[in-house]
């Protein structure tokens, strides 16, 4: 039996990661400055991570939904504690299409509407609603075009105020900085012109913050930037450091009752205990801070290169936007530099997702391999 | 922060499990005869599972699809050898729900149609495609109604007939022997008509086995009884013994290209070392056997007992029919015998979902429970 060819496959097979570094099973080391989109947030094998993973399997590694899970109390405690969002209560499942499923969903129960406005170039994921409300149509089938979604650009404030006054929107979704999109980012006015007309017609307004969340930007949300309150935050890549983890935050205006929403694994024992390492990790090692100097650094020393026209992001959310296709920078960058990095829908966007620990050095590490493949 | 409180509490907190046993932080034993859901399949903390997922954190924990993971060509091979099904491609991914909803989303790939036929009293998970092939009505939003499937009663030749002729069903998606919903199952009659049918009219067969596969019934999958090849498996609950992972099975037929399918952590490498680990405990423990063993002395024992009008199901997918609600009666197993079992969307039948390497003994505990409660 094979597996069902869906992925580009780049010809390394990894047996071990430490840290930064994956290793091949050859023993080769490379630099993983892309995580797997954005997963990797404390390091590979983070002590921590591996420690309390292990505990965790000499107790309990899961058990029904149907009866207490101290753990998920934990992490909602901690999430509360590192994210400053009071008014939210906290569901988890196990990814980031669950995560932005279950949003959908809740704006559904709540307005009793399901139109949703998304955003050209966005990406939330491949179950059903959130395929509809997301902008590849590639990875469109038929049945993801049931979902009634009207697609705006950003910063697009006529055409919003247009569809929001029709009364009928369920949901506005949308990612603070998109991530395979290329790492666009609206304006501060647009996200509170999203807030506000959200709340005139009975609109949910959904924080996708499954790439850009838990730290990735040196805020624990990226939407804080904007200092809104969104009806509804969902997080999953970086929150269990490879661990399959997602979560919902609600707002307590909307009121959860018996059956609403379920899943069988999410919040898990042994899934809480990898989020709970990785919060207290972000914390221990000061990660928004050094998500912050890292930023610093890397824009400074990227922008000595000419090549590069613009850099695009926040924090160790990153891009290197180029005027020229970088797929072959990206194949060198891997096969002769052993540095990972990341593609984008956009052919001359590179991504940079590092663990959030990174040091200067590595950042060092691509720019000299990028100023000799650049030359 | 609180959590989003859909789930009816029982109010116990587990903080310990071995075997089929789980203890509650006050060091209270119970017999777990429920997993929560079919869920643990070679038992709680299982060696074999513990060692698998401890060796791995050693390694690497996840890396992204996009490179090549040794690990899931593992599990592929190796569910070939347990299952017998050929001519079938695997896709890894983190749930049922997940499962279920990248067979919808094949499928409509595939027929380019989007209409599914499902089952009165189905359930196949709480995304959008999913829900609306789940016959639910209180769980169902406004989005999820978006979804155009008609549910039939299983049995019903004619109206499957009927519907099928119209040449516009996407997917047929049925549980060989369903879940919450109350164990009913289809004769083997109409699995062979929905097969049939399903070749005739150019629309997908979906065996979902996500409760019911990995060995649950004493055979690898409970459609093989049938004999017959469904186009789309679906997978998860048993297949990580608790670790969140799910799978696709898909039949050469429907050709894979690049992009069709996507996950982010589904397949990563502790996900399959927790699959690898249950299926080398199925085979070291010969666990397809004692399911069906189990399931004789099973249904023996129970017999005894008047009360139960019928004993549903195969293997170690059970459920005990009453001629009331017993929703008393499982509490009274809870708090007073401290044995877990499964509710069920039927209220006069409780659910049985033990282990797969339960023994005797413990059908032996419940029996007595029952006497007492039953007199």
């Amino acid at each position: 039996m094979n597996l069902f060819k869906v992925y580009p496959l780049f010809k390394i097979t990894p047996s071990y990661a430490k840290g930064c570094f994956v290793y091949d099973k050859n023993g080769k080391k490379y630099l993983d400055l892309y995580g797997g989109h954005a997963v990797i947030s404390i390091g590979h094998n983070h002590p921590n991570y591996v420690k309390s993973i292990n505990n965790q399997l000499d107790k309990i590694g899961f058990y029904s939904n149907y009866i207490i899970n101290d753990l998920q109390e934990k992490v909602a405690k901690k999430i509360k504690h590192f994210s400053n969002c009071n008014d939210y209560e906290l569901f988890m499942c196990n990814s980031g299409a669950e995560a932005n499923e279950n949003s959908l969903q809740l704006s559904s129960f709540h307005t009793k509407k399901s139109r949703i406005i998304a955003f050209k170039n966005s990406f939330h994921g491949r179950s059903n609603a959130a395929l509809g409300a997301t902008d590849f149509k590639k990875i469109k089938s038929e049945l993801n075009k049931l979902i009634n979604v009207t697609f705006l650009e950003f910063n697009d404030h006529e055409g919003l105020k247009k569809e929001m006054s029709k009364n009928d929107v369920s949901a506005v979704i949308f990612e603070s900085i998109q991530g395979v999109g290329g790492l666009n980012e609206p304006k501060i006015e647009f996200v509170r012109l999203m807030s506000e007309l959200c709340k005139k017609y009975n609109a949910c307004l959904i924080a996708d913050e499954v790439q850009s969340g838990f730290g990735r930007t040196g805020d624990f949300f990226a939407f804080q930037k904007h200092k809104i309150k969104p009806d509804i935050i969902t997080m999953a890549k970086g929150m269990g450091n490879g661990f399959p983890v997602g979560g919902v935050l609600i707002n307590k205006k909307i009121k959860s009752k018996h059956g609403m929403l379920g899943t069988t694994f999410g919040g898990n024992h042994l899934a809480c205990s990898a989020t709970i390492s990785v919060l207290d990790t972000i914390k221990q090692e000061s990660l928004l801070n050094n998500c912050k100097e890292i930023e610093i650094y890397f824009k400074e020393k990227m922008g000595e290169i000419s090549k590069i026209k613009i850099i695009k992001g926040r924090g160790l959310m990153l891009g290197l936007e180029f005027d020229y296709d970088t797929s072959k920078l990206r194949e060198n960058l891997i096969y002769k530099h052993n540095i990972f990095t990341g593609g984008s829908s956009k052919k001359n966007i590179l991504r940079i997702l590092p663990p959030l620990n990174i040091k200067k050095r590595h950042v060092n590490t691509l720019y000299n391999a990028l100023k000799e493949e650049l030359k």
